[in-house]
């Protein structure tokens, strides 16, 4: 496998969009990656589309990538559509890396885009609860906060973890979000107003649920050799990548899963990288609940089993501290327009490594010339109490 | 790119399965496929799960070979859902072929699962309408018949074809269906019976137009290495895959577009096997609607532009022709749940390859000891006049 430049990155903001289509959304995210990466339309050589609801909410199924590509001028090339729900982002950059890195294509593009949107609430909803097993939750009410709920108490239960320590995650991200401009949501949250808004389903309040969104985000890879003849330097490589789907044990009991996707896959990523957390810059993980961040800190080894919340509370992952996570705002800020979310985490990993996230750039580790390595937690679904599809992906400035 | 060897295939056979559900029609076929390759659950690295119109018939969305596979004894591994209209199931082949050959991993399973009966005809006929764009489509009353008839108009008109012609290449595949076990149709057709049946859309009439179908189908493929110690000779390998998308130009008074996805896609296939059509054994074609076998000969490079009627005519793509077409029936006989017809296709041909195809064997062509390439020619949605994806495989007896 050779090594594989991340050329380009570009995202649609992310917002309310009701008035554009999957195919304008689509097409902004991947011009303006094409655009970063000094290359056109024509140079693509394969093509992988993340999108996870298109069928239910738009009513485009089976061939979404295709209808956004044709019109954006890419034809006559390989198109693969990727659907991993939350993690359908990155699992399409994933299926671009493995095509440029196995020595197939030289340029390949990943794009993930997501209208949830419709004035239609119950409809947006019934599409994302798909994202479990519907064969046994399907017409039970189950729904997203209700899981993230019920992981939040038994994490609260094991640990001592508090309602406080779930809003600090909004109060530190919804800060971050305010710097960037491609964040839905622009407003900084006080402790009293996390814990104040109403409550959604206990322990979480409406402001630890992140909130749907319509948006686009794609990246470009390439071999080294194109690298060098139409992109900017510093070049950022994939260090690793890893998809990993639900490893069910049944242990109720337990806040997170013993050799659960997340903590599996983020495993084999730092072997594949050959680097551990402590050689990590910065980290962006998968907030689509408060309480998610800090057991995603756990899984991605930044702190042991139970040490979230004091991470946290330190002030370690702020973005002065000594690992930020979230620079980017997090879903908490962004919104979560579902498969371009993971496509946004590399965006801003790739900004961060570059050096060009303008006023929410971090320094990187003490003796670094700016920061080297970035971390992606990107979930997807869930079945029993594991995420149903975990992508992590560690890029590496070089 | 090393090596890659099909080791094992399994189909649930195809029908109107009302009463079984994504997850057995899937176990069913992946259990097949593991056991002809002498493997286990165990032993799958990477898996790729192709369907189409789960979301919007089932109401599984998202994460659908996760439930398949988790239940199936299949966890905490990558898994990616992979969706390609008609071609789905080809398209998760291909990416289960690029998992091994890229040496990512030495064990990778692909399936095909599609439930199309669900008691509610405009349901599934909207889902299937979902495979073309639906900005364009949506709502007009398009639907797949209407599309292919117009396409057989013009190559009518082109050509000289007859409506005589379509009803052979019916002809030919039920015939040749009523000794597949896996087929939905044991009934051989007539030129009078396919004739006089009641007209879809002209030139289509009823039986020129493939029935919907539950079912599944799955491959199982690995190293060279893991097939010396499990599998049985001989080794089936890949030769070629390709995947191609809608390739649009303007050109509406031509039966095939010039440089279309399938062409395109089988002369790339071909200069990656370093064969030509004319070594090629058997072929299975996406005969969706029966003008459609005739246009793909032409696609393939069995015959010139317009001879495609002849060839049949000739007899040369009968079971007992030169270069016979579809022996296992095609989507006339099987029907066409839509997934599972890719990997149906490849399991066709792996048998047929290994002379295991009973009834239906096919000697091979002469001075062989047997058949040692088939190609397959799996085309799904449309996109103006082209297929929205292509997926042409070429696979080798060693």
């Amino acid at each position: 496998m050779r090594e594989v430049i991340v050329a380009g990155v570009g995202v649609h903001p992310f917002g309310k969009h009701v008035d554009k289509s999957l195919k304008q959304l689509g097409r902004f995210a991947l011009k303006s990656a094409l655009n970063d990466a000094g290359l056109t339309e024509k140079d693509v050589q394969a093509a992988f589309f993340g999108n996870a609801y298109g069928g239910l909410i738009t009513g485009q199924e089976s061939v979404r990538g295709q209808t956004v590509f044709l019109y954006s001028g890419i034809s006559g090339i390989p198109v693969l559509n990727v659907e991993n729900a939350c993690a359908s982002g990155s699992s399409a950059f994933r299926e671009a890396w493995i095509s440029v890195a196995s020595g197939m294509y030289d340029v390949a593009l990943a794009l993930g885009v997501e209208k949830l949107y419709c004035n239609n609430s119950p409809k947006t909803m019934a599409a994302i609860a798909t994202s479990s097993d519907v064969d046994i939750v399907g017409g039970t009410g189950w729904s997203f906060p209700v899981w993230y709920a019920l992981r939040a108490k038994i994490y609260m239960e094991a640990y001592g973890a508090t309602i406080e320590d779930f809003a600090r995650v909004i109060v530190k991200n919804t800060q971050n979000g305010l710097l960037n401009p491609y964040a839905q949501f622009h407003k900084a949250m006080t402790m009293e107003e996390v814990l104040n808004a109403r409550e959604i389903c206990y322990p979480l309040t409406l402001y630890m649920c992140s909130a749907i969104g319509d948006g686009a985000a794609a990246a470009v890879l390439c071999s080294k050799e194109v690298a060098e003849k139409h992109a900017n330097k510093p070049f950022i490589s994939v260090a690793a990548s890893q998809l990993m789907s639900a490893n069910f044990k049944n242990e109720p009991g337990k806040p997170t899963v013993e050799g659960c996707a997340g903590r599996k896959a983020s495993k084999l990523a730092y072997e594949q990288a050959g680097v551990g957390p402590e050689d990590i810059d910065l980290v962006e993980v998968h907030d689509a609940f408060a309480p998610a961040e800090l057991t995603a800190y756990e899984e991605v080894g930044l702190c042991k089993d139970g040490e979230g919340a004091r991470l946290l509370k330190e002030g370690k992952t702020l973005i002065t501290g000594e690992i930020p996570v979230n620079t980017s705002g997090g879903l908490a800020s962004k919104g979560h327009p579902v498969a371009a979310t993971g496509l946004a985490q590399i965006s801003e990993v790739v900004w961060q490594l570059r050096g060009q996230a303008g006023p929410r750039q971090i320094p990187g580790r003490k003796k670094r010339n700016g920061p080297v390595y970035g971390l992606t937690h990107n979930g997807g679904g869930t079945l029993e109490n594991d995420s149903a599809a975990m992508c992590i992906h560690i890029l590496k400035r070089l």
